[in-house]
């Protein structure tokens, strides 16, 4: 399977950089299966740090382990980020890509930090680097069966999309209908504030912090509880049929034709 | 593709009406496209003032600013069902019509609120100018999918009436049930706040306003939830099973024998 | 398409008792179908008293109404099972039947109250009658659908019921284990208290009149709803490739050779 | 149908240990089916038992009569271990088995808690029990079905490994994001107090013990909430998928070529 690479380069690379690039970028030699297993361990670790730091009492007690583990993974991140750099082809054009932009978000905050006090709240962005194991993902069997789900929910794109906006029409509509009924006694202060209940209620999450009072309000409340219900099996119909329709049909390339589209128990090609 | 637009005639119009006509009806020019695009700008626009409005806080600061985008969008939308009316060939049918009359809605309300002061809440209708949007959405690819969508939905709308008539008749004898049960004490105070109590659960929505305090009372509503958790699949497995069978057959009508009901991937036409 | 009616016997009935039968049980006449509708709007309209009948405000208000309209419906039914008792062939047979005895709990709680001062919650058997639209039903044309649906459950039947204690299982495991973890300060009192939480969490209702309070308790209640939200795609698929596979084939029985099991779109009898 | 049992011996065992290991692990005669019928019976039992010890009110008013049961289960759970023990070829690897290790939680915390008195949440793991019927419905019709559920869960394990993780970094990113927006006065007093709250979120179950309060944080929930109501679609979709795709296809081992993935309908063996 031909993997396309952000930044993998026509020009090969030679020397350590090539070692470089095999061992981050490929899979398949027993060193870079090491580094990407590692990379894993290092990304959960590290988001498990910003998790605990951020608990109270955790940060009192453990304050100075936690700032030392901190600063452990964004040195190692930061080094990483900057092989990737040295060993790619075309480095500006990783480092404009979604992952190249991912990465440096992964370790930037904590140096800003020192910087500026009050950026407290910036060193959340690192959690950001939970979207860096995406990327590994590439070593593992859950390449095909990540692609034949967004290929499925990128073929009923359309579909969801006009779901998606008759579910917002549907909200406001009864949500500001709601709010002339109920009004701001009972907690329908706005159309805002309604619209925000009406998909509480439809998505069937139900939090309970607003609910209807009056007995035309709880009526309207029912429909909209049953209509929410009900049409859950829109998206669900939409996605389901595209994934038997597509579970019928090969995902993987043929060997001997290189073409999609085989039957999946298919022994011979067909071309 | 030939879309029957409301109020389109077979004597075509002539002059600047006609020119009127292909720009406000057709989506086909850059013209037309261009008027579809500014008219959704429009009305999303005009919808987020409406509920901006209803922000008490909002109201206070920004008050004047809102008024004015409020007239701005409904002498705006005045013109529009004017100009509509004026370059239709059947006026009258037009303003009939479903959308001709969630047009006149979009801007009435405001001109009413000047000399019925009170009339507060008729301006919430306002938000039904979202209906409108369907209307431009002829303009885009998604046409075929909504249709996709309304068919899967217009196919499998008896089975939904039985089931969700099934789905009545559950909720008020539980409900009932739960009012011998539970009685006042634990807020089931009648029949029908039983009921909706019961519709809370059975769609998994589950506000917590009213919950059952006696044993009895839980063990029943355990069964209501696992019920309304598992019968989910019913309505979920009609659509799902329409749109499997929708999707194996086009639904674009066939270029030479304008039929519908080829089979998706067919090159050439059966008949 | 023959129905085959509970009491409908082979040795035909004569005189008025005949054609009392066929206004009460056929649906093909012109008599017969306004005796149907006439039948739905009272059994709506008695449920509807029973239900107004449970407010406070409205009992104090319109008492005197509420309970004149419970008289009339119930002397009407009665009139109606009396009517029904005489017109079959075999009343025994009809009265031990489940909808015989639907229908004699429609009417007897009222009779019964005039007796026993006490039996106020007995009245709420009442709303049964509601059940008794489903014999109506047989009059529309939504009996293959009814029949599509209850047979696509009933396929799926032993499925459901290995899911539904792979289900019970776990609530039971995972309530108790909550127990444990969290104690009686956060509401988990005993452990049938934590089942009725778990199942309130797995079926993604959330009350939220007990929740987790113990990091490690949030941490198994997290894993819950995950598991909640994912295994209710396991009844939803069941019922849902059930459906395909039977809406693939008709459930009409051929005119013909008077068989089910021919393809939906056939045009002539496949034997 | 040759049923693979734990401990099932090539080496055939005589006398009694033969008997009695016909009665405790097969399921074909009247004797070993009665056995199965009343172990179902002692563990349901059992559990209830176990339930009920744990209630308050029920503890100090039937302690003694629970004591009583409780020890009756545990000596009779105690002699089916050690009879299963000794009628199985080889015991060590039963003992080892999961279902040997259940058979051995089910009894043991109630003799450990005779020497440890604080071990009283250890009798909880008893519920662990109800483990025990899945062994049982070896007896029923519902192998089968109970093969094909996790057959397709089985077929369905890594597409749906990739979804969890998405939702996993999808709940981590959004939580931290909410935790930035709303801070600690509306409840979200840390990071993964907010990835708790988002899993509530995203599921559907919504307590309503911590809800956005600014204008940000609700659009960001409304977000989350359609987000999850939408997502549902993808684990039904794979599971349905899968269930369709092996429904067409018998999983009953062909009697003739004892190779499994004859059409459900055959009539014939197709080798």
């Amino acid at each position: 399977m031909l993997v396309i690479l952000p930044g993998m380069d026509e020009v090969p690379l030679r020397g350590w950089r090539l070692r470089c690039q095999i061992i981050i970028f490929e899979a398949n030699t027993r060193v870079g299966r090491f580094f990407d297993l590692a990379l894993i361990v290092c990304i959960v670790g590290s988001v498990v740090v910003v998790m605990m730091d951020s608990v109270v009492e955790m940060n009192l007690k453990y304050g100075p382990v936690l700032q030392f583990f901190e600063w452990f993974f964004t040195i190692l991140f930061t080094v990483e980020y900057v092989l990737r750099l040295l060993c790619v082809g075309q480095p500006w054009r990783y480092a404009r890509s979604f992952l190249g932009v991912v990465d440096l978000l992964g370790f930037l905050p904590t140096y800003v930090s020192l910087f500026l006090p009050g950026s407290q709240y910036l060193l959340t962005f690192r959690v950001l680097r939970l979207l860096r194991v995406f990327r590994v993902l590439k070593l593992a069997k859950y390449v095909g069966e990540a692609k034949f789900l967004s290929q499925a929910l990128r073929a009923s794109r359309r579909k969801i999309t006009v779901f998606l906006y008759a579910v917002l029409t549907m909200v406001v509509v009864l949500g500001s209908l709601m709010y002339v009924i109920e009004g701001a006694e009972a907690g329908f202060t706005s159309i805002p504030i309604s619209v925000y209940w009406a998909i509480v209620t439809l998505t069937t999450v139900g939090y309970g912090d607003i609910s209807p009072q009056s007995p035309l309000g709880q009526c309207l409340a029912a429909i909209i509880m049953v209509m929410g219900y009900s049409i859950i099996a829109v998206p669900t119909g939409i996605v389901t049929a595209e994934m038997a329709f597509h579970s019928s049909v090969s995902t993987e390339s043929c060997p001997q034709c290189s073409a999609e589209g085989h039957d999946t128990d298919a022994k011979h090609c067909k071309i």
